[in-house]
């Protein structure tokens, strides 16, 4: 199933960036939004990485998502000017590529401080080399547009893959993905059908059926089945539930009736009968 | 820094199991709560990794802990008795060890199902084959009580790793752990000590202080430095924060003391001078 889904879904890592999702003190509410909203567009999320502000980890953990594949890795936290800001570092580490100034996203500072000064939230507009660390981008980076906070977003491709940098503060990793990255994802992320489907079985232990419904699993790849076991009346009564994942509808039709055909034949053979949902209720 | 710390403290890696994460219909308290207790009793979280219940990828994700050399690798969820809950398998996997059916953990299962009955809750007490299937463990693992649920918690040594796998339920974990690997780790996580410091520092731009920082940071491992940059009255305001990791509190008061030396002579040569924290606020 998984190997199937991977070649037809648009793969995402998400990497979670600061020491205080490690120690406790900060629940991990990015990567579950982030998340629903890449399955909300029909990718698939294959890991959700929490990291500490580290050169290195982050730079390991990028790398790992590169080698295995993924198409899009989504990172968040750590683009601020200070110290331990170091997520573009770990990044250029990863895509061995040098940090260097980039002309837009100055431009979107200057812009950025001259509003923040005019509306007395900082002192000067002056972009002092703090400042200018957030424009600081992997080479080849473009810059994504933040109008809630200071930090611009930073999208850069390497390879085949897609790499994304949002700020940690929650309205502003919101901000940028939905009027900047969202609208790019709607386009790429391949389209994937889905159709589902259950059967009721009755008179066979789920034990009994288990090993029949790995074999279908087996010879219908693309088919997700989950069983719900219940009794009724002393009696084994089971929910299978079936989910297929395809290019086309059609297609998921085909591997449902297929997989369905597979377990009736099974289920007859083990002595039980296909039932109807509200049987002995 | 990491690299010193790495050293002192003991190492946990968190491992969250369950497509239900991936796709954002589950946020991970699961993880921040383990995350917190560890950081309590002085071990130190390097990643938390969620994952879908896939073998595979199970396997992969703690493979890589294990390489890493991480200490305790604690996985949530996957343990209970149905198809997708594969974190066992996924464990023996990476660790080259057979499933087989543990017999402390049978009996576990017998008592447990024997109350569940009593109490109404199933309706018969027998050890049915997949409930069963929660007593196959990796060959010498050792079973942890599960006082609110069925499937018991494991523990199993893997060369000088150790990895815990908890049920995804959140009392179920929360009992587990308490219970059975907190006194545990009490005994077996190195005890290091911890001081910290501030120091400010007026009349020199953070951005200018920066590379000295960074000196320090390098010359006095173990030392973390954050900074804290203010405008006071249009002059630079700067609150260094220091903190040291050190197995002796008087290991780390001497590496603050290093550090501070070393702050103190930069910020001269700098033409600033070392304030107080009340100056012109």
């Amino acid at each position: 199933m998984a190997s199937r889904r991977r070649r037809l879904q648009t793969l995402f890592d998400i990497i979670s960036i600061g020491y205080e999702l490690l120690d406790g003190r900060v629940l991990n509410t990015n990567a579950r939004w982030l998340a629903e909203q890449i399955s909300g567009l029909g990718g698939r999320v294959c890991r959700i990485v929490a990291v500490g502000d580290d050169v290195d980890e982050i730079s390991s953990v990028i790398r790992d998502s590169l080698r295995r594949g993924i198409d899009w890795i989504i990172t968040s936290g750590g683009l601020g000017p200070t110290y331990d800001d170091v997520t573009l570092q770990g990044v250029a580490k990863a895509v061995k590529r040098k940090l260097v100034q980039n002309r837009r996203a100055v431009e979107m500072l200057r812009e950025r401080y001259r509003v923040l000064a005019e509306e007395g939230v900082v002192e000067s507009p002056e972009l002092t080399p703090h400042r200018l660390k957030m424009a600081m981008l992997p080479r080849g980076a473009k810059p994504l547009e933040n109008e809630v906070g200071a930090a611009p977003g930073v999208l850069l491709r390497a390879g085949r893959s897609r790499i994304v940098c949002l700020p940690g503060v929650p309205s502003e990793l919101e901000n940028i993905f939905l009027k900047q990255v969202k609208p790019i994802l709607e386009k790429s992320i391949r389209k994937i059908a889905v159709a589902d489907r259950w059967i009721y079985v009755r008179g066979v232990p789920e034990s009994t059926l288990a090993p029949r419904i790995e074999e279908v699993r087996e010879r219908v790849p693309g088919v997700y089945v989950k069983s719900h076991p219940e009794k009724r009346e002393g009696e084994s009564f089971i929910r299978l539930y079936l989910k297929a994942i395809a290019k086309r509808k059609e297609d998921c039709e085909k591997l449902l009736d297929r997989a369905e055909e597979l377990i009736v034949k099974a289920v007859e053979e083990l002595g039980g009968r296909i039932a109807e949902e509200g049987e002995a209720r």
